[in-house]
């Protein structure tokens, strides 16, 4: 018999941890647009009443900063420095 | 009888002049989106044997950088310095 995970209350789970791993040149709205929809995912479950955000978001990078093709520039997390996570999402530099 | 503007050769022209006026705090897709709309048009006209870049885009602010909703800064022109705009467009700042 199969087995299902129910949310009959709210989960306060923080257990899925993304690596966004972001390059000197990356493409802007790329990189913006899976930020900011994870971003507004947590703040949707927050709304929901969840104790935790269900996505931890980590920036990382190579560097202390990125630098994107536009100009735009973040610190960055070392991949060294976080912890192991489940996904790694890598978005694409800009192309001319 | 109607006057047309027909483009047989290809126009070398620069008039339209942008400003996207980023205040701290923007949205950083509908920002970054817009930026590279017009950056890939440039690039687009460019291929097609413009010798100008059709829109002139300027970042300006109010102060010397501008820091987005996610944490990105970059340099901004101040207003006062960019020549008479035929648009400014103000892109929304991040709601919670």
């Amino acid at each position: 018999m199969a087995s299902f995970t129910t949310f009959t209350q709210r989960p306060s789970i923080n257990d899925m941890r993304l690596s966004i791993f972001a390059l000197d040149g990356v493409f802007d709205t790329g990189l913006t647009a899976l930020l900011d929809t994870f971003a507004t995912a947590n703040e949707l479950a927050a709304l929901q009443g969840f104790d935790a955000a269900p996505v931890e978001v980590n920036l990382v990078g190579v560097r202390r900063r990125v630098r994107t093709a536009l100009g735009f520039s973040a610190m960055v997390e070392p991949l060294s420095a976080v912890r192991q996570p489940d996904w790694v999402v890598v978005p694409a530099r800009h192309a001319n």
